[in-house]
Order: structure tokens, then sequence, then C-alpha cells
């Protein structure tokens, strides 16, 4: 799923992206919160129709952008990229209740707690709403841990019965699985999420400070989701690396969110097949400045495929042109949802193994395109 | 004809600004002379094939924008919107040979005069070449004025001496007409413009400091061009208000390039029937905080025809999203394109003047289309 953060793609439109394949996009509550405000989204139907895009969209809950203002201005801490620090930034108090905090376009005070979050979910009437969580970063004690795994599962139920009560009758809630780095706190997030009301489940907060890691902590879930039942879909919070997204799907993931290919795209750098280099082309470097080359030859994608040299997007990342920015961008998206779609043939083709092996070791995806024709939810 | 100031409009793809009707783009020699160079761009088969556009391009000559820098920063000055000022800025000397500045990219010493301005283009190979002139300013004497629109006539001579000599076979040179504002050496310029080898004739320089003046200066040139045989294509240099337009088309004008449409697009200004506000809706203003409308109802453009209200519009230009800026850039250019396709319509209708009378006072364009199809110039 692109990020439509803000409830825009960077640069895009929802013709641009439905054009690509994708089939949802990811709308951010804590954004949308401060501004427009749920008020306003509520009065032109929900997120889907003020934004114009007629297929589904899930909104996160707001939790980790909030917990991170406490951790960290950015997500580094919660990647474990930054050293622990004093909870500093915007958050005045975090309390059973939910978390108030210092709104960063006005500095006014503002409040988010399980509630509040399925409340301007339900505004947005996005068609999938995530339960209001605490992501903790990574560098936290197991005990720290542990107490916010257990404030998270209590958050759980409060999102449910609030949305029980009130919530669209079209919308459904998925809930994240918590417990940090810790396999046993993992486990039992897991098996609490798998025996919940949940119509879809969520992997989300510190996974760990390495690929190793993350893929360790993500087997530990997915193995204890398996023994849940009914069978419900499983997304991956925030991820969305090449290699990432390969092993992801291997270990039972189906569904994933990511500002990698749209933030990459704006800064010039391309995905390409090269494991060697982390998949990444960096246009505005050197070597492109004379490669009269597409990004990538056989790409389908409206850069690669009207014949933008990579000379010509090197010279216009230089200068600043947005025009670049939305070329790359499209151009990653649609590498991003071809991949995708050569990891869903191949699980349909019962070649998963071979496939991913291929992918990883640096073949061009094909994509034979979306799974399903979708005709959209509530925002359409 | 929208800018595509450095290889690029702004924002857009050579698909998008097609699909809109147009068949010709500006290119800015000044630009691309110091980024990426004209033998970047000439390796690559000129800036039509660079940009992957397929129709043909015109090139300013860069005496705009260099004779800017000695006169102002931007073009208030040459607008007369400045107070007269000492030359300052990056110009190091004026000749008779041409101009030497300071590049902006990089501090080094760069020179633009007849015979480079013309192998400029010559290599960015655009369709249409402009002569280099210098455009004087609006706070200048009538002696100035008369020396440098001497001196501008005389590297008229030069140009088309250069380009008979060593421009490509299959680009087309127009000449200048200058003379600021002063009657006489307006007429004397486009006189001598008109019995000139031109095969176009573009109106540059200084056009007063109101649109009455305009207006003045620019029925002086045409009336002296009708004398001239054969009957040449006219171009109005820089001007796009709507008004303009509209007057100018009614004065002799055939084509114009403006930064209008894209510029007003970026800073969320749509273009609109209503010549009390000067055909302007800014967007980001309050007023459209909860209007539900598009733009403009019944507009094609991909902004009203897609139902963006003006609402999401003003939000997404607050949150500084690139997709509003692309959105309100389509819909002015679509606005542009129909209006000055039923100026078109009503001139082989034969009722010009109630045309022009009817968007005068905020009749919207209806725009049945660019025309002829066009099957590009050596770009393509």
């Amino acid at each position: 799923m692109p990020l439509a953060t803000k409830g825009a793609v960077k640069g895009l439109e929802p013709r641009d992206v439905e054009a690509l394949g994708y089939e949802m996009v990811l709308a951010n509550t804590f954004h949308l919160f401060l501004a427009p405000g749920p008020e306003v989204i509520s009065e032109f139907g929900g997120v889907g129709r003020f934004m114009r895009w007629g297929r589904p969209v899930i909104s996160d809950s707001g939790g980790f952008q909030v917990f991170s203002m406490g951790h960290g201005t950015v997500a580094d801490e919660i990647k474990g990229r930054r050293a622990q620090g004093e909870r500093s930034g915007a958050i005045l108090n975090i309390a059973e209740d939910g978390v108030r905090f210092r709104s960063y376009l006005d500095g006014r005070e503002r409040f988010l707690g399980p509630e509040t979050s399925m409340e301007v979910q339900a505004a947005l009437h996005s068609d999938i709403a995530l339960v209001f969580d605490e992501c903790t970063p990574f560098n936290v004690s197991r005990d720290y841990t542990a107490r916010s795994t257990e404030r998270t599962h209590r958050w759980l139920g409060r999102c449910l019965q609030w949305h029980g009560d009130h919530g669209p009758r079209d919308q459904v809630v998925y809930g994240i699985v918590q417990g940090g780095v810790f396999e046993d706190l993992r486990r039992e997030s897991a098996a609490t999420l798998a025996a919940s009301a949940c119509e879809g489940i969520a992997i989300g907060g510190s996974l760990g400070q390495d690929k190793a890691q993350m893929y360790e902590v993500v087997a530990w879930t997915t193995e204890e989701l398996e023994r849940g039942a009914p069978a419900r879909p499983r997304h991956l919070l925030g991820i969305g690396d090449i290699d990432d997204l390969i092993t992801g799907v291997e270990l039972g993931i189906d569904t994933f969110d990511c500002a990698i290919p749209t933030r990459l795209g704006r800064h010039g750098v391309a995905l390409v097949p090269s494991p060697e280099r982390r998949w990444r082309l960096d246009l505005v470097k050197a070597p492109s400045r004379l490669d009269p080359r597409p990004i990538l030859e056989g790409c389908p994608c409206p850069a690669c495929s009207s014949g933008f040299s990579r000379a010509y997007l090197h010279y216009l990342l230089r200068a600043g042109e947005l025009t670049a920015m939305r070329l790359v961008s499209l151009h990653n998206l649609s590498y991003t949802a071809r991949l995708m779609s050569d990891l869903r043939s191949a699980i349909h083709a019962g070649a998963l193994e071979q496939t991913a092996a291929a992918l990883r070791a640096g073949a061009p995806p094909v994509g034979s395109g979306p799974p399903t024709s979708c005709t959209g939810g509530p925002g359409s």
C-alpha cells in the first residue's frame, strides 16, 4: 500500500496509483486529526471520497506518530537506530486513557487515546481501522515493554468496545501485535490478538536492530498467529525494503505499507534489481549524468516506458524539478507493485521458494498485475 | 505555450501537456546553457528528445534572462514595476559582442552573444530559435532605448548570418521587435523585422507600466507588421494574463508563452472566469476551506473532472502537498488552452469581436480543441 499520509500519495493523483494496480492506500490518522480535522473529512463523506480515491483505505491509529514524538522526532529510534533518550518533544503526558501532546502545527494541546483514535477513524470512514497502540522503541527494557504491551492489549479491548458501540458498520478493525524484540512478549501478544475479535492483524513496534532480528520477530509472530482461528490477513506495518517484502511474504505476511517507494522517489533514488546495492540506484549521483538508458530496461512504468533517460532524470533532480520526483516515485511504486504481484502468482503456482530466491538474487519483477478486480469500499 | 524553462513543464509529464492539447512548449536557452549544458542536450538529440516531448519546441534566446540580471533580479523592472536601479547582479560586461556574466549555479564566468546564443539553440535543436536581443526595462531613457534597439538590430543580422552558415536546416528563426514604449522606435523596429528574413516575429522588451500602454505598444507593432510581406506568425513574449491573451489576439498576436498558468498553479491560484478578480481564485485562502465545488463546474481538466473539491485542494496546498500544485497547474493550463481554442474558432467563424467580449465579460471558455493535429518536429 502506498502511503497517502496526509490524504494524497505525494505528487501523484489517485488515477496514477490505480493505473499502477494498487488496491489500497494508507492514510494517517495522526496527521489528518490535526489538519484538516476529522469533522472536515467527515463532512466530505470520509477520506476516500475527500481524496477521490475509489478503492479501499486503511487508516493507521496515530499510535506510532504520537509515540515517535516521545521516543525521538523520527522513526529512527523506533527502528533501533538511535541511542536511548529521555522522553522529550511534544508529548505532555502518557496515561491509561491515552496521550496528551502538542500539535506540531499550532502548538495546541491535543489528545489521542483508544476511543478518540477510533472516533477519528470513524469520521475518516476508512475501510480498515487500526487499534490504538503504544509503539515501543528498540532501546527500552523488557520490563517497560511488558507493561506497555499489556496496556496495548487493554487498549485493544477499549478500541473494539468503542467500535462495536459507535463504529461504522462497514469498517473493519485490525489489531496490532506488540512485544518488542522479546520472544515471550511477542508470542503472548500474537496469541492475545489471535484470540481477539479483530478482523485482521498488524505487526508493529520495534522489530529489532537489523534485518535478521526483524525476520526473527516476524517469524515468532506469524507462527503464533497460525495457531489462531479463523485465519486473518496479516499486515506488517511500515516495512518495505525489497528484501523485507520478499522475506515478509515467505514468513506469512499478506500486506505491507511503506514510505520507501515515494520517499526514495522524491529524493531521486530508484528501485532496481541490484541486491548488492540494496535495490537502489541514486540517480542524483554522477554515474547517471550521461547515461542514456531508462531506469530499468523493459520496465512498463510511466518513466521507463516513455523513454526518459537516467541522464535527463539526473539533470532534472539536480535542478529540483518536481517532474523528476513524480517520475521516480511512479517507477518505484510500479516496481514494488510488480514484485508483490510476482510473489502472489508464485504462491498460487506453488513456487514461492524459487521466485523469492530469484527476486532476492536480483531478477527483475515481471508483474502479472493486481490479484483481483476491486470495486471499492465506502470511500468509493 | 506552456513553459518548459529547464526542460520540463513543472510538475507535469509531456503526456499531460499533450493531453491538454498544447502543440509547443518554450524552453529556456539561458538555463539550459548553464545546466545541463548544450553539449549534453545535443548528445541526446536535442531538447525535444531529451525531455521526451514529441511536438515542436521554441527556445528563447537567453537575452531576457541575461539582461534581467543586470536590470534587477526578477522581471519586475522589465515590466515597469520597479524603480530604476544601478546595473548590478551578475552582469560583468555588456559589449557589442554580447554579455559576460556570472553563472548563478557555480559563479563561473560565462558569455552569451548573438552567435553563442544561436550556437546553443542549434545544439538544443529547437524547432524555432529566437534571435539574441537586448531586453530593455521600462525605466530607461529614450536615448538608451534607441541605442539598444539599434544594437538588437545589428545582433539580428549576426544571428541570421550564423544560422544561415551553421544552423540546423529544420530550425526556423524568429526575430524580436524591441523599441521600448517609444512609438517611433517600436515602429522602426517592427519595420526592420518585417523587412528581415526571419520566419516569425516576436515582440519583446518593455511593454509599458500598465495594460493600456502594453496594448498600445502591441498595436503599433502589429500595425507595422501588417505592412510587411510575407505575413508571418507573431508571438508575444512572456504575456499570459487572461485579458492580455484576449486583447492580444484581437491585436493580431498568434502565439504566447507565459509562466502564469503553472506558476499560479504551484502557488494554489486557479484561473476562473471572474474578470472582477483578474480571473483568479486563491484556493489557499479561507473561503475555499469547506467549499465542496470543483474549481470550475463543467471544466474538463483532470482536477475538475475528477471531482476534487476546493476544500480538498485548499487543505493539500496548506499542507504543502505536491499533488495539489500539479492539479491546479493542470487546471490552469487547460483553462488557457481552451480559451485560446475559443479565440481561434471565433476567428474562423468571423466572430472574434463577440467571443472576445464574452470572454472578457467572464464567459467560461468552451474549448473545442487544438487547431490541427501536429506531427512533431526534430524533437520527436
